[in-house]
């Protein structure tokens, strides 16, 4: 009959952002998408493009990144091709799960049907940074108030026009409002977390917030000064991106736990 | 008078080893003794020899590494030479803490003066690794029984022929008896950590030994195993040498708690 039967699969990705010029494709530059779209191709043998839940800038890490690919119709299991595409990847980009998609999702698409993404910003303040977080935290020069900075975080919850935090790359005509569900600053030893989950993220939002979070937990800022730019409505009033390195993706969800039906783990 | 009056620094060094050709000086490579000459040079404008107390191989990390170097009479205090020395300092390799030796501490040797040391060699058995651990365990392909490694671990405390454990570079007239204080194998979720104390340590010994409860923990030979190699007495006996980068060096003990008076943290 010709019909063309696919398969869709659904991959769990953790990424060390180090060394890629992000998640999104781009010419010439080693990237998430890339990566992945070159070792299907080795699996399968044939070409097919990645979608992906979240877009993350360069230096950003993932803990639970979600992609999905169709190839025409496969009788790979799910564990089989977590492990051909693992040995293929080099070691800072790791399939952690993958799901085969039933005929009833096979229009599942992981950005638009995300509900909320949660990332971390982490903060260090000791006096000396041990050299193993040396990738992965923003090492701060001054002891941090958490408290005061949590106080902060909690005025970002509930639904705002988050256009003092965005960047030169949000359009004039995009719409800035979003929910946020969570937001919490805590400490573990000499690491301060600041987490958020929201329906989505300006681009730089985050590292933005991040970066007036910092001002508040050194005291050079007061926690009110939030409200001052939710309510200024002045595109990318607040200019101070901290470094990617302390960002981290943590979890993507979906309505009605859809992953958790596909997947293995 | 001429009389030259010397300051001897004391150095708690902390490094990730993966780009570092070991501890040890080498023409033209990268090296934790070479980096820490480098940088002493430019902060105190004079060459010195950098001494450290445990050697340590290529991909090999450190979480308490100590060294010494002296320079001529010296006002800078022990809070500025770690800020100075760090600020030169690339971020894989730190400072943790300085100490300035008295006069009468001044013979002090990092190396002869230790009387213990305690090293970790770092399993994980998880399906896929998380990329963040990559450099720093041995990522294991099945399932460790840590109780039957321990049991095998334990065949090693007391004093001890390590020849059959010894590397090409342990030469025939090395004594190569050493006195275990400590050896244990515990488990923190997919984390094995095989942790041992010893008065001292041959080339390669405890990559070595880790390579043998690999073997024990994959249930592939019986922790008695340790004790046919123990008795053997046949240099290199055992050759399966694991990756240098599940080990790191953790603590190094002096007497009378020596490091302690010079220290700050």
């Amino acid at each position: 009959m010709g019909r063309l039967i696919t398969t869709k699969y659904l991959l769990i990705i953790s990424y060390d952002g180090s060394n890629f010029h992000g998640s999104q494709l781009q010419n010439d530059l080693r990237t998430i998408q890339g990566d992945l779209e070159t070792v299907i191709e080795k699996v399968f043998g044939v070409f097919s493009r990645v979608s992906l839940s979240s877009r993350t800038d360069s230096g950003v890490h993932a803990e639970f990144q979600v992609g999905t690919f169709d190839v025409e119709k496969n009788k790979l299991d799910s564990f089989s091709v977590r492990s051909a595409l693992n040995s293929y990847l080099e070691e800072d980009i790791r399939i952690m799960d993958v799901g085969v998609l039933t005929s009833d999702a096979i229009f599942f698409d992981p950005r638009k049907d995300a509900i909320s993404r949660e990332y971390v910003y982490i903060f260090n303040d000791s006096q000396v940074l041990h050299p193993r977080f040396r990738d992965y935290v923003y090492h701060v020069k001054g002891k941090l108030n958490e408290h005061i900075m949590n106080k902060g975080a909690s005025l970002l919850l509930g639904k705002h026009d988050f256009i003092a935090f965005a960047g030169h790359s949000t359009s004039i005509k995009d719409y800035t409002v979003r929910e946020v569900f969570q937001s919490t600053v805590t400490r573990t030893e000499h690491f301060v977390h600041f987490s958020i989950t929201s329906n989505g993220f300006l681009h730089q939002q985050i590292r933005r917030i991040s970066g007036l979070l910092l001002q508040i937990g050194l005291g050079k800022k007061s926690p009110d000064i939030i409200k001052h730019y939710l309510d200024s409505k002045v595109r990318g009033e607040f200019t101070n991106v901290l470094s990617p390195k302390g960002l981290c993706l943590k979890n993507i969800k979906y309505k009605d736990n859809f992953l958790q039906k596909f997947l293995t783990n």
